[in-house]
């Protein structure tokens, strides 16, 4: 079964995408919009694909190479974006990602 | 944050949307495929819905009721699917299948 | 085939789902992004809304109508916050919405 | 524009990402279905992927080039899986994979 396969992947994967989504949402009301505006749309990209690959390896996808590959990319480019900004969703969501592009990189390998 | 909002809505989602993957991937490997046809559309619907909606909770959708409301009749149909056949993956899926559909019903009234 | 039975409704959903996210992508890149914080959130609601609709239908989903029905709503929101803003991608994306919406009822009566 | 800056590719990956959901469901409904297995998974994981790619490239995703490259490779695999069947549909299915994995070559190049 895809959870004994992945050990804790797909655990690492979901907390992301929520780390992603409610860094999304608090970027969009945060007064400083202005400079959040890479990280609104990284957020989302990170979030969709960590989505994404979670619903692929619980079907246990013959893919998990090819598609852990390119969401270890998208994750580190977004935690890149989220730590340089100061909000707590931000800082959150940077370390999220950067565990969460360590777990991908080590399933592409 | 939505985890707040939403209690333990989220994590019926996922626990759900994994029955559905696990139960539409055994079903593709079982000899008697020929009887399962609908199990693996239906399984495959269900995954998708309760993914999509998943995400949707998360970063804090508008739109939580109208969502909710058509994934508890998937949810529904799925179940009544699934609890036809003897398989432990399916009736374990049309447990969750029924528990999230009463999850969703809460969310959507 | 699907295409015979839905006409035109998954062209319509497609273009929609274009214009919708090409509407997020241009109000990312606003200087009066303040403005466009709903914009923003609700362009990709209905961006994911419409093309998991449109992927349903080419596989000719059982739930067609509940899913179209939770469609003609979001598209409707969306089309309501658009319309507000002068931007030419906002008053397009307005116009689509509204189209996709029509369809979208019929669909799901 | 994302149009103008991808050409054809959004067309082919949307017209690609309707014959594989179209072969899926033809698949789930052949009376050999024993034999299509394969088939029906690879179908949904490309259906899948594909129309992610294309909602991503739609939204001007900073991550054509990675995505690009994993869905050439499900692609190719589907495609390989469906020219040993028969059927129209997993025939057309085949030549759709091979023209949209060429596709995604080039973006990912």
């Amino acid at each position: 079964m895809a959870h004994e396969k992945y050990g804790s992947l797909i655990q690492t994967l979901h907390e992301y995408m929520e780390a992603c989504n409610h860094c999304y949402d608090a970027c969009l009301k945060e007064t400083d919009i202005d400079m959040m505006r890479d990280c609104i749309r990284l957020d989302r990209e990170c979030a969709d694909m960590c989505g994404f690959l979670e619903q692929a390896l619980v079907r246990d996808t013959p893919f998990a190479a090819p598609l852990a590959k390119a969401c270890a990319e998208i994750c580190e480019t977004c935690g890149n974006e989220c730590k340089k900004h100061d909000h707590e969703h931000c800082q959150k969501c940077a370390q999220a990602c950067f565990d969460c592009a360590e777990a991908c990189k080590k399933l592409a390998a």
